[in-house]
C-alpha cells in the first residue's frame, strides 16, 4: 500500500531539447506534489499500423538523451525494448525495461530483460486474459528478474477498439506483482483510422481515475505539450498542462482507495 | 453532482416477513450515512436461465408487500416490470418502475411504463453500446416519461461474460438523464453454470468503487442476509453485513469524484 | 439429414399487394427448385432503434394477409410474436412462431408460443452462447411445443457489431433441435447508424455459403425488390432478383455437406 | 481462382525420423489427390504460455531437416521465424517465411522477412481486424517481399477463446493477396489451460470447411499421428488418419466455391 507511482512522458523520444524540457516540467511536477515519477519516452516504434510512420531516433543517442534526464533531473527513466539484443545496452542506462503488449509472450525477449538485473514491467497482451499474466511473471522471476511489473493497457473488444475490465487488476495483483494502469494506450483505437491507430484522449482521465479508485501501484499517462501535432499517439497523449491537476484527482482517490481517506 | 443515490434489496422477493426486515435494516443504514435510498426487489424473475428456476411470489402479493416497506420504513421502492400490461398497477405502488437489460428496446413496454407517470430506469441491454442508449431515453421522453434513468449493468464479452466499460458511464450521461451503476449485476457470468448464471460476487464492490470514481449519480447492488442460500442471484449478491462498509467507501469516493473532496 | 429449407420473404409486411407479389415469386422459384420454403415476414417491429421508425401494419391486417398467401401459394408462412397475448391468434393462421432474439429468454412467451400447438422457432439472443440454448429448448420442450427450430443470428462482438461463430451451429444441433442460419441479421450493425441499424449486405452470402457447409438444416434470408427503399432493414436484405442465384449455390454446398456430393 | 493449397504439418520438428515419416505420408496423399502441398513444421514454440513448455530442437537441425524433407519428397516446406537474424539463414533452406500472429505487426521481422526475396505468410495478430492487414501487406510489398500470404487464425472474443469472422475472409483478399485458412489454431483456446493453451480439435474440420466453402486460396491444418501425445498444441490437431477424407470433402467444397461444380 504504498502511495501511488506515476509514470510520465511523451509517446517517442522527439529530440534532446524536447525530452529534456518535458522531463523538467515533469520533475518539478513530481517534487512540489511529492509522488514517486519515473520518467517514460520510446526510441523506437517497432510495430507502427503503417511503414510511412515515424519510427523514432534510434537507440544510441536515445540512452545519451536519458543518461542527460537522469543526470538534469535525478528522474528514474523507462523505455521499452523490441529484441532481445538492445536488452543488455539499454539497462546500462535504464532504470526499468518496458516490454510492449504485443511481445509480453515473447520468451527470449523476456528472459533477456530479466538477466539484465533491471526491473522488467510487462504491458499485458490485447489478447491475454488477467489471470495469463502470472505466467510471464514466471518467465521473468525464473530469468532472475530484479523486479517485476505489470501492466494493463487494455483488451482486444470486438475490431479496432480496447476495453478495460476492472476486475483484471485485483486478478493481476494476485500474482504478488506491482500493477500498473496505463491510461492513455486504454483508450486507443488501434487501426483504428485506417493507416494509424487512433484515441479517445478524453477518456484517458475517466479510466485512471477508476483503476486507481480501484487500487493500483501506479498509473502511467503519456502526455504531450501539443498532443494534436506529436509525431505518435498524439489522439491518446493528456496535454502537459492538464497532468498537474489530474494527479492531484488520483492522489486523493489512491488516498481513499488505499485506507488513508477519511471515508470510513 | 448531487450525492450518490442507492438502490439496494434482494433479488427477488422472498416473503413479507424477510423484505420488511431487510428493508428495515436498509433504512436505519441510509438514515445514518444520509444518503437517498431506494429499496429494490423483483416479484418475477421472467427469463431464468432454466425453466425450474424460482420464478417469484406474483405482482399482486408483491404490490402489497411493496405497500408494507413504503409505510413502515419511508423509503422509496422500485421493482421490474415485464409486460406492458403490468406497468400501470406496478406504477400505483412503486416509484420508480425498471425496465430489464433484455427488454430494454422493447418499445411498446418502454411506452407503457412511461405512460404511468412514473420515473423509468432502463437497464442497458447487454448489447447495446452506451450512444445507444439516447434512443431509449428518446423513446420514454416522447412517451412522457416524468424522469428517466440509464443503468449500466455490462455487456457481452465473449461467452458468458460481462465487461464494464467504464467509458459508457460518461457517455451515457450525454444524454442528460442520470447514470446508475449496477455492481452486482455486472458481475454476473450469464448462463454460466450450465442451468443457471454464475457470478462472482467479489468484485462487485472493485467495479462500485471504480465507476463511482469516474462519476455516477447512484449504485444499484443487490444485497442479501445469506447470499449463498438465495433463490436467485446469490452467486453475485453481496452480504447484508458488508454493504455498511461499501457505502462508506463510496460515499468518500463520490465526494471526490464530485469536486466536493480535499484533493485538489 | 434432410435436403436444406429456406425461410424467404420482406422484412416486414408492406402491403397486401407486396406481400402477394413477393410470395408468388418465391413460391415459383421454390417449386422451380424443388425446395422446402416457408414465407417469412413481420407484422410489427416492435423493438426499432428509434421510436420514430417504421413499426407495421398491425397483427390483425397482416394475419388476413398470412391466409391469402396460404391459400394463393401454398407455402407456408412464418412470422415473429413479441407479447404473450399474441401467440393464440397468431397460431391460428402461421405454421411457424418466432421467437426474436432480444426475447429468448422471457419464460412466459416462450410457454405461450409452445402451447398453441404450433413449430417455435427462437433466435439465439445476441449475448447468450449456443449451449445456452439447450435450456432454452427445454423451456419450450417442457411447454408441450410440437416443434423447435433453434436460428443463429449472431453475437455481441464489440460495439454495433455481430460475428458469428460457426462452431455454434453443430453446438446447437446438439440439443437434437434443427439449426437455422439467419444471414441476413447476421450482418446487421446494431444501431451503427446512431437512429438505425446498418448492415452489410454483401456478406450474407458469404456466411450462408460458410454456415451451410458446416451443415444446418435452414436457412433464413431476408429478401426485397429494392432493398435499398425498403421500411425496415435495406442494408442487410438481399435483392430479390439474386436469391436464385444463391438458394442455387447453396443447394450444391448442401449436398456436399450431407455427404451426397461426389466429393468422397 | 486456383485450386485450393494445403499446408500440412506437425506442429513442432520432433526429431529427423518423425518429421521424415510424416512428410512421406503427406507427399503420397497430396501426389494422389493432385493437390498444391507444403509442408510445415515449427523449430522454436518461441512463445509458449509458459516457460517449462517444449521450445524445440533449434535452428541449425532444424534447416538440415526440412533440406531432407525437401530432397526425399520433393515437397515445398515453411515454417515460421520470430526474429530478424533468422530471416536469411531460414530462407536459404524455406520456401516461404511464415510470420506469427503476435509479430504481425513487428516491422523489422517483417522487412528482414521480404528482403530474403522468399514468399512471406503472415498469421493476422488476434487483436487486429481483418481490414488492418492491408497494411501489413504494404509493409512487406515496399520491402520487396517477391510474395504475401495472408492468414486468418481467429480474433480474440473474450478471454481465452478465439473466434473466426468469415467476412474477414474476402476482406482480406481485397487486398489482392491469396488468404490462407489456419484451422488448428483458430480453436485454440489460448492460456485456456492454466499453464498452457487448450484446444478444441473436434470444431477445427467445422470452420475448414466453412473458409472453403467462401472461398479461401488455401487451408492450413496441423496434423499428427497421435495429437495426444504431442509436445505442443497437440489439443488442436487433426489425426492424420483424418487428413485424407477432409482434404477429399474440402475439395469438393473448393470446386462448388470457385464455379467448377455442378451447382449453377
Amino acid at each position: 500500500d504504498l502511495p501511488l507511482a506515476f509514470i510520465l512522458g511523451p509517446c517517442v523520444i522527439e529530440s534532446r531539447d524536447h525530452a529534456l524540457k518535458t522531463a523538467r516540467f515533469l520533475a518539478e511536477l513530481g517534487e512540489r506534489r511529492g509522488i514517486p515519477l519515473i520518467y517514460k519516452s520510446s526510441f523506437d516504434k517497432a510495430n507502427r499500423t503503417s511503414a510511412n510512420s515515424f519510427r523514432g531516433i534510434g537507440m544510441d543517442e536515445a540512452l545519451r538523451i536519458f543518461e542527460a534526464v537522469k543526470a538534469e533531473t535525478g528522474l528514474a527513466v523507462t523505455t521499452d525494448v523490441h529484441e532481445r539484443e538492445q536488452c543488455a545496452a539499454v539497462a546500462e542506462v535504464v532504470d526499468i525495461l518496458q516490454i510492449p503488449a504485443f511481445l509480453s509472450r515473447q520468451t527470449d525477449l523476456l528472459v533477456a530483460a530479466a538477466e539484465t538485473g533491471r526491473v522488467v514491467n510487462v504491458k499485458k497482451g490485447q489478447f491475454l486474459a488477467p489471470w495469463d499474466m502470472k505466467n510471464v511473471a514466471k518467465k521473468l522471476d525464473s530469468a532472475g528478474a530484479s523486479g517485476v511489473l505489470l501492466t494493463e493497457r487494455g483488451t482486444s473488444f470486438g475490431y479496432n477498439t480496447l476495453v478495460v475490465d476492472m476486475r483484471g487488476l485485483p486478478i493481476m495483483a494476485e500474482s504478488g506483482k506491482p500493477v500498473i494502469f496505463d491510461a492513455t494506450h486504454s483508450v486507443q483505437q488501434p487501426g483504428g483510422r485506417g493507416d494509424s491507430s487512433g484515441g479517445e484522449r478524453q477518456y484517458a482521465p475517466v479510466l485512471a481515475r477508476a483503476a486507481v479508485a480501484v487500487g493500483v501501484a501506479g498509473v502511467f499517462i503519456e502526455t504531450h505539450e501539443d498532443p494534436d501535432n506529436a509525431p505518435s499517439d498524439g489522439a491518446n497523449m493528456i496535454p502537459l498542462t492538464e497532468i498537474d491537476g489530474l494527479v492531484a484527482e488520483l492522489m486523493a482517490l489512491d488516498a481513499i482507495a488505499k485506507g488513508r481517506g477519511s471515508g470510513r
